[in-house]
């Protein structure tokens, strides 16, 4: 049993499971709360099927996800899943009315770009119209604003609509490198939209990218909603707001973390990320979840510095990355240094583990 | 005293106020609810800029809206202002997590084609990123796939980039009705993010809008949350999920569409909508909603249905308005058979007003 095995060894002993549950209600005023469950009946693994509807695809895209890993791990590439976006978790069945976390899934599509360029095929599981590779660099820009008319040579009517390279700064370079990952087959997009869909396509994913061990990395920069409501507590209908003010009762989301690094991809280089608000609780927070999930890294960062300061926390170091205002006025993306930072942590893990 | 303003008169005599405020307390389990405040201090007015902080550039958009209002109404347009698509309502000051309603946008964005097509200038108040109109055909659409690069003649390297006409149809005339548009500055876009700027952009589009008294129509298509959090009750901090379940309780939105009705816009034409899951409550609240604000005409419409149903429901009328699916395989839209109901309505309005 090398270091990293026993390590996860140690961690099936933290007993987390207190956290999954107390009080579930979803109650108006008036109503009473329910009664307590029984923390210790429910792990993980159990919970997620159980208190979150399988998504109908999922077999289907984890038989996907298994085929890409496995053919460019062949052709000598690691692979990193991206999560990207942030979850949304409904407060009725039939969905009106949604709880979200702050998150335009920057970080998740510009790492991706800086893991390709490295030479790494990217699972990108990212929320429905978040940020996507390449893409991101256009993002609100109106696409009519950036489009004009070219008349057919000689009043034939066969127009062309043509792209305005200054409304679109860069468009033929990036187009060039999208249609060089496109073609390679580098880039396998998967989308989610609630915490049902995210639980449920990261356990896909994780037991997928197992096979190729420490090959896989992953590289969880979704913001994950810490709390949901059970489907057995949601009103099916739209809530009224005729019936007063509203007061929602949320559980906790069990943390995957833990599954994944214990049971469902045990070999793979895992890589977690902590935002917060506040700074003087940041590496705190980083290394307790270290502590407690046994993983290799935590990206920290602070939500105002979050473009330009970030915190690479692994157990026996720390790395502070920085962009300079001048790099910044450059466009340098402090993406670029992560993903450095972490693809040379990842081949050192690979060597340690063989 | 028209019969109108006769209605509007007696409006005011309902005691809304008493929807406007009861229990106020955003709290983890083990912290008891704060006390009562009295519901009759606070009236929707006084409410507004106390409770939601003030943009600090809705004076310069109203100034913009006013002119856009009295400048197009004396090129002979009609002016409507069209809300559009979901608000956003932080749980936190500085936002990681938010309460959201689930809106695309798509029926203000292709309204506001409608009725452009009918000669009226709009001002489309619509959530940032939501569905716009025309561009809203192409959404969903990742850009870099409708794009090809073509090289400049004999080698040059003034490569262009076209666009795809397959990947985006009818692009080409599209384009020239949105340029048209444009051209003509018959569409305003002001756009919000959170409840509090959409609450000040409209209370401030109402009044730019009131000078031009009946030629004035507010579309009130919005998703609008009806609950929140006050600011003072609002943890500055994200909140930590490690202090255990979250019982979040929320206040009651002041219903703007009572001071727009009886004090800010006065002699415009107002429609709301509203939006069920349930279909069997939809026109007792649609009539309910007339009763109780006593504005011109409220589209009902249910979640499933939306798309190819509603009802338009004014104090003497009830029209259905239905799209067979051979219309709906035509791509005919729903909302081109509500602006023309809407529109003709707002004729025969403006005559009995005058």
């Amino acid at each position: 049993m090398n270091v990293a095995n026993r390590r996860r060894h140690h961690a099936r002993q933290h007993p987390e499971v207190a956290r999954y549950l107390s009080i579930i209600s979803y109650v108006f005023p008036s109503v009473p709360f329910k009664s307590m469950a029984d923390p210790r009946t429910l792990t993980a693994e159990g919970k997620l099927s159980e208190e979150f509807a399988v998504p109908s695809h999922v077999e289907e895209v984890k038989g996907q996800m298994a085929a890409f890993a496995v053919q460019h791990r062949a052709a000598g590439h690691r692979v990193v899943l991206i999560t990207s976006g942030g979850t949304k978790v409904p407060l009725e069945s039939r969905t009106v009315r949604f709880l979200d976390n702050f998150s335009s899934g920057r970080r998740g599509a510009s790492s991706a770009e800086y893991f390709l360029e490295s030479g790494y095929a990217v699972i990108f599981l990212h929320r429905h119209r978040s940020l996507y590779p390449f893409t991101r660099l256009y993002s609100g820009i109106n696409l009519l604003d950036s489009l004009q008319l070219e008349s057919g040579k000689g009043g034939s009517v066969s127009d062309q609509v043509v792209v305005n390279q200054q409304a679109l700064p860069n468009i033929a370079k990036i187009l060039m490198r999208y249609q060089a990952v496109k073609k390679a087959g580098l880039l396998l997009p998967v989308e989610f939209s609630t915490l049902s869909e995210y639980l449920h396509l990261l356990k896909a994913a994780a037991q997928a990218l197992s096979p190729i061990g420490s090959n896989a990395m992953f590289y969880l920069a979704a913001a994950v909603s810490d709390f949901y409501i059970p489907a057995s507590d949601m009103p099916e209908h739209k809530i009224q707001s005729s019936n007063g003010p509203l007061q929602i009762s949320m559980k906790m989301v069990p943390k995957m973390l833990s599954p994944l690094v214990k049971d469902w991809a045990p070999q793979a280089f895992v890589i977690s990320f902590k935002l917060e608000t506040d700074p003087s609780i940041l590496l705190d927070r980083a290394r307790r979840a270290l502590a407690t999930y046994r993983h290799q890294a935590v990206v920290a960062n602070v939500l105002d510095t979050r473009r330009g300061y970030v915190v690479v926390v692994t157990p026996d170091t720390q790395a502070e990355l920085v962009l300079t205002d001048e790099e910044a006025s450059r466009d340098v993306e402090i993406e670029d240094r992560i993903v450095s930072n972490l693809t040379a942590a990842h081949s050192q893990f690979i060597t340690q583990q063989g």
